[in-house]
C-alpha cells in the first residue's frame, strides 16, 4: 500500500478519521507506524496529502489529515471488457485499478460463456475494494467506472457514444496488422479506449461491428496470451505510447 | 491452448503419440475434436506441425504427428525476478512462459522475505507444468531456462555474465528518468535482460550494484505496480519496443 484511501465521508470536520479496518492493521502492523509519523492519505475520487498519525489505540488508528493537492487527474485510458471466467475477473479488479484506467466497461460477446455474468464478482460490494486495494498501490484516488453490459451491439451501437469521450478506439486482433503502440503513437490521442475480447477471440461480425463504429484493429504480437495478460500488457503498450506521444 | 506440446519421448518412432493425461481431455472436451482432425503440435524446445487426431479410445487420444518447421526462436529477452510471494510466483510462471522469456533469473534482495525460498513453487515439477501451460497458450515450444539464486551479489558479480548473452541490460525503478521503451528504442538490442525488484524495491546498495554491471534505470511511469503486474508490463514493454526498433 503506497497511499491510504479513505472517503470523505469517513473525515470529521477537522480532518480527522479513525480507522478500525484492514487499513488500521496494515498501518500498525505492515507499516509498523508510531504516532507522529505522517503518511499518504489520499480522498476517493479526491485530492491527495498527508496523514499523521495523532494517536494509536485498542479503538483504532486516528489520523490527522491535510490534502494540500489537487485530485489526480482520471486515467486517459477505458477499457471495454469481454467478460472472461470469474476467476480471472477478480483478480483483474485491482490490478486494472493499479495500472489506471477511467472506465471499466464490461460486455458480453458471443464467446462468452452466459453464467459468467450470474457471478459475484460483477457486484459492486465485491469488485468496488478490491478496485480501491489497486487504488492504494498505485498512489490513486480516482476510482475506475464500472458498468456491465450484457448487449455487446447495443453497447457499441447505442451506448458507447456517451460513455467515452472523443478519442483514438482500438481493439486487440491477431487480424490487426499495425503494433498497438504505432498505432498510439501516430495518433497521439488525448484519450483512448481499448477493447480486449474473450478467450476464444471476437468474431468476424463483432470485429465488423467495432470498425464500422470507429475501432482500429491493432497487433499485439504473434503470441495468443491469456485474456488478463493480453488486458495488462495492451494497457500498459497504450499508457507508455501516451506517455511517449 | 493454441498448441499441444509434446516431449520428444512421448512420439514413439512413426510420429504417433497416445496421450491420455489432461491434454486427452483438453482435445475431447474442450476443443471436441473428431478423428481425422488436425491440431497444432509441437516438441519441447523443438519443432511445430501437426498432429491429426488418429483415434479416440477409452485408452487415449492418439496423434500422428508431422513437424514441418524449424523449432521457435528462444525469447530475446531473459528476465531476472527478486523472488515475489510464492501466491504471486505460482501465478506467474504461465504468464512468463505466455509472454515469451528465454530465462528466468530468480534471485534473493534484500526485501525478499527468506521464508520464500522454502516453498514448493521454486520445485521443477511444480513450475515445469505452469510453463508448459503458458507455451501450450502462447504457440510457442522454447522451455524457459529457470536458475534460483540466493545470492544476489555472486549472481551479479560472477554469475550474470555467463549466464546471459551480452545486449541491453536494464532495471525497472522510480529513480529512472528514462522510459523503458525509448532506452529500447535507441539501443535497438539483438538480446535485453530485465530485473524486477521485490515489493519493498531494490535497495541503493542493489541498485548501485546492478548499474556498475550494466543495468540502467528504466522508469515505467508514476504508479507503483504489484510485482507481477510491472512484471508482465515491462515484459510487455520490451518485447514492442524490439519488435518496433
Amino acid at each position: 500500500v503506497n497511499l491510504i484511501v479513505l472517503t470523505s465521508s469517513e473525515l470529521n470536520e477537522d480532518g480527522h478519521v479513525l480507522l478500525r479496518d484492514a487499513r488500521a492493521v496494515h498501518i500498525t502492523r505492515v507499516l509498523k507506524a508510531q504516532a507522529g509519523q505522517p503518511l499518504r492519505v489520499g480522498i476517493l475520487d479526491g485530492p491527495i496529502g498527508t496523514g499523521t498519525v495523532s494517536s494509536i489505540t485498542n479503538d483504532g488508528v486516528t489520523l490527522r489529515c491535510a490534502f494540500d493537492s489537487d485530485a489526480p487527474l482520471r486515467p486517459k485510458l477505458d477499457l471495454m471488457l469481454a467478460l472472461p471466467r470469474p476467476k480471472v475477473m477478480r483478480r483483474l479488479w485491482a490490478q486494472l485499478a493499479a495500472i489506471g484506467v477511467g472506465r471499466i466497461i464490461i460486455t458480453n460477446a458471443t464467446r462468452v460463456e452466459r453464467n459468467y455474468f450470474d457471478t459475484h464478482v460483477l457486484e459492486e460490494a465485491v469488485y468496488r475494494p478490491l478496485l480501491i486495494e489497486g487504488l492504494q498501490q498505485a498512489g490513486d484516488t480516482r476510482l475506475p467506472v464500472v458498468s456491465v453490459h450484457r448487449r455487446f451491439k447495443v453497447l457499441v451501437e447505442d451506448e458507447l457514444d456517451g460513455m467515452v469521450e472523443p478519442g483514438l478506439r482500438l481493439v486487440a486482433d491477431p487480424r490487426g496488422e499495425m503494433a498497438v503502440t504505432a498505432i498510439v503513437r501516430q495518433h497521439a490521442p488525448s484519450r483512448s479506449v481499448v477493447a480486449v475480447g474473450p478467450e476464444g477471440g471476437w468474431t468476424g461480425f463483432e470485429i465488423g461491428l467495432l470498425t464500422r463504429h470507429g475501432f482500429r484493429l491493432a497487433s499485439m504480437g504473434q503470441r495468443t496470451l491469456r485474456v488478463d495478460t493480453a488486458c495488462l500488457s495492451l494497457l500498459a503498450l497504450v499508457h507508455d505510447a501516451v506517455r511517449d506521444s
